[in-house]
């Protein structure tokens, strides 16, 4: 794929929808946070600019676990990317796979064998999950990252229940009703909650032979506390809050292995049918389609205006992008990503149609600046930091469920999301508990 | 599998969850519209009731082909069976994929090697579509049976108009553009109309180069008029309203061949991208199991109260059963098999322990009564049969909003359909446009 870079300009089909005409043309490669809040802000501004990925949807994955546990569907979490920028004239939307990057000829290549001229390309396509070299350990231990994923581990998580409900095999009884996750970051902590919540209140009456409460939920972390990025005296009550609602937390262990039907940390043997990945990301692809250095996760190096050293006309961000702040790399968030698009769209909307045309415009400096940060434990209980403030329990969670109904695009997802939301918190029941 | 009918008795594990005792245990497949029904109105009886399906949840099939046309989730039209069924302490649910039968061992036999011992064994697996013989087309042409079903319609829809918007190829556009439903029966009526409205309406401002309003929805049908189990005057009602929504009528044509990428109809081929078949049905999986004669559509003759001839102990409902009623057989209708269910739950709550454990108790006649018949069109028209009355348009389609809301299974599943029904009439706007 690197060797794209220098190769001779491309034959295919140009994909653009609309001619480009005079205006210089930005196009974005993926649609989630970072990319589409990057065209959002180009909407209405003398370049065009259009959107390719290979989803036409934009996921909310901040409340992926949510499907993955059966509380939501795909449909709620998920934006049509051509709806959200229907009113931006200026803006196209293109379903397509993208298999590099012709940087002499300045075209985007898809594998389809269409292409997309340039002036300017921005590369946001995000993150996935990372096994440490262990790529076998994806089929057991699924992260959750895409809708697939969600569906995937939804379903295995039901299929346990009912297969416990019938089996006469003690030993295959205990594996089933005993549920691993592994990672104490955001994502370990919302599902090892959410996942013993669905055990303890919304299926607790529906078997017969087995009594769901009494699902064993381990969360294990390799390093010393959950939720690293928060601060101490939250760490201490998320460990809490999880203990309380029968979360087994195990911090300084190390998963060994992970095999069809167990996974093997600090010496033990756990018997599970249930595995979820929330341990490590890394980049998606993207640094190989430049011929750019990535570093130890992938991520694309750039300079302090987003763009990438050595590659002309090319910007980064988000997961994909490397940039450090005050001596360390920025976080892997949602925001970063959002904060980046915005802030490159805005310095580019200010750029006239000849310089971009020409090149390397001159763009500033981008400075991430934290909009706080919350992760959700679980019914009446999460943990919030916004500025100087520390919030836990009841009102961190309504403060979490306000900011995360705000941050969904779409009012129709707005409503329905609410509505589900209180339904579900007046009655303890899913409406999504579909295994397919 | 017909051959289990008289084999020895099975060894498997007993999968029922909760201990049968001294009651009669009464054994029903399938959690459609018959096998629910029957199983709840046996809530409560002195029976025990296992109900066996191989999906998790009952699917409200009526409305699928919104779910086909990204306006509902999968989620908002299934119930898990388990939860419908909760609180009826003596009904066990268990989620498996029957073999066969073993009628001199009277157990149901699983795939997985487990059996269900049953005094009273209730067949209720419903029906899937039928190609006349000609079983290649399913992949090119599928029917609305499943939730995988309306996925994989909804994703073709949608990715036909992605890839319509950056083709180069104006008959690959034509084909694109081009939508085929077979069969003019509520089903076929439903899709067309509905595929209609999505281009004209929900996907209408959405794209650039191609205009959705211009896409061609074909609708063809063998026999002389659409909806033929509906008055004449609302065959033409039909036939009218859905050419004013701009889908092309072809009544009394032939679909000759289907292949991928063309519909061969009446000597000509039509290029399309997009082909959905609702032309016919057959019985699903059930008379093997008994070693017993179907009819031509694969149906089990039962007698008139709803016992398998020849077959001891052993009931038949719903698409799955033929029953004649004043010379002709009842339709396979929701209606038709949630009436058979309760009937036959009544009948058997009457009986005695004593009586069912000795096999063949004396039932009665069962005999159908229609409440009404309705099919929708589009936006504000539908047509709807009831007593005496003849009912079209706005009324008709208020009504069937109505009666489809208060069908729906789960009182949050209502109102999050309601809601978005509301919405979409509102705004066009269609919540789950997911290609996956």
């Amino acid at each position: 794929m690197a060797a794209m870079a220098d190769a001779a300009p491309a034959t295919g089909e140009d994909r653009t929808p609309s001619p480009v005409g005079e205006a210089a043309h930005v196009v974005i490669v993926g649609a989630g946070f970072g990319g589409l809040s990057c065209a959002k802000a180009l909407a209405g501004s003398r370049h065009r600019v259009t959107v390719v990925d290979r989803r036409n949807y934009h996921l909310f994955v901040p409340l992926l676990y949510q499907v993955a546990t059966a509380a939501l569907s795909p449909g709620d979490i998920a934006a049509p990317v051509r709806r959200v920028l229907s009113r931006a004239a200026n803006v196209d939307t293109v379903l397509g796979e993208v298999s590099g990057v012709d940087r002499t000829g300045r075209q985007l290549l898809l594998k389809d064998g269409g292409r997309i001229p340039y002036d300017v390309l921005i590369l946001a396509t995000g993150s996935m999950y990372d096994y440490f070299g262990k790529d076998d350990w994806a089929g057991t231990a699924p992260g959750l990252k895409t809708i697939e994923n969600a569906r995937t581990i939804r379903a295995r998580l039901l299929r346990a229940f009912e297969e416990a409900e019938t089996t006469t095999d003690p030993a295959r009884l205990k594996a089933l009703m005993t549920m691993v996750v592994v990672g104490g970051g955001p994502t370990g902590v919302e599902m090892a909650g959410t996942i013993a919540e669905l055990a303890r209140y919304t299926l607790a009456r529906d078997f017969r032979r087995i009594d769901p409460r009494a699902a064993r939920v381990i969360l294990i972390e390799a390093g010393p506390s959950l939720l690293t990025a928060f601060p101490e005296q939250l760490q201490r009550y998320a460990h809490r809050a999880l203990t309380r609602i029968g979360v087994e937390v195990r911090l300084g262990v190390k998963v060994e292995d992970i095999q069809p039907g167990a996974v093997i940390a600090a010496g033990e043997r756990i018997e599970t049918a249930n595995v979820v990945w929330g341990a490590g990301i890394r980049a998606a692809e993207g640094a190989a389609w430049l011929g750019a250095a990535p570093d130890r996760l992938g991520r694309i190096p750039v300079g302090p205006d987003l763009s990438v050293p050595g590659c002309e006309r090319i910007f980064a961000l988000g997961d994909l992008a490397r940039l450090d702040q005050d001596g360390a790399p920025l976080p892997a968030l949602a925001q970063v990503a959002a904060q980046q698009g915005a802030w490159l769209a805005r310095r580019l909307r200010a750029c006239s149609t000849a310089a971009l045309k020409a090149g390397r415009p001159d763009l500033g400096r981008f400075r991430y600046a934290s909009r706080g940060d919350t992760a959700v434990i679980g019914r009446s209980s999460a943990v919030f930091v916004i500025g100087p403030w520390r919030l836990k329990g009841f009102l961190a969670w309504m403060l979490w469920g306000f900011v995360h109904i705000y941050l969904l695009i779409g009012f129709d997802h707005r409503l329905s999301v609410a509505g589900q939301w209180v339904w579900r918190y007046l009655t303890g029941e899913r409406g999504a508990r579909l295994i397919d």
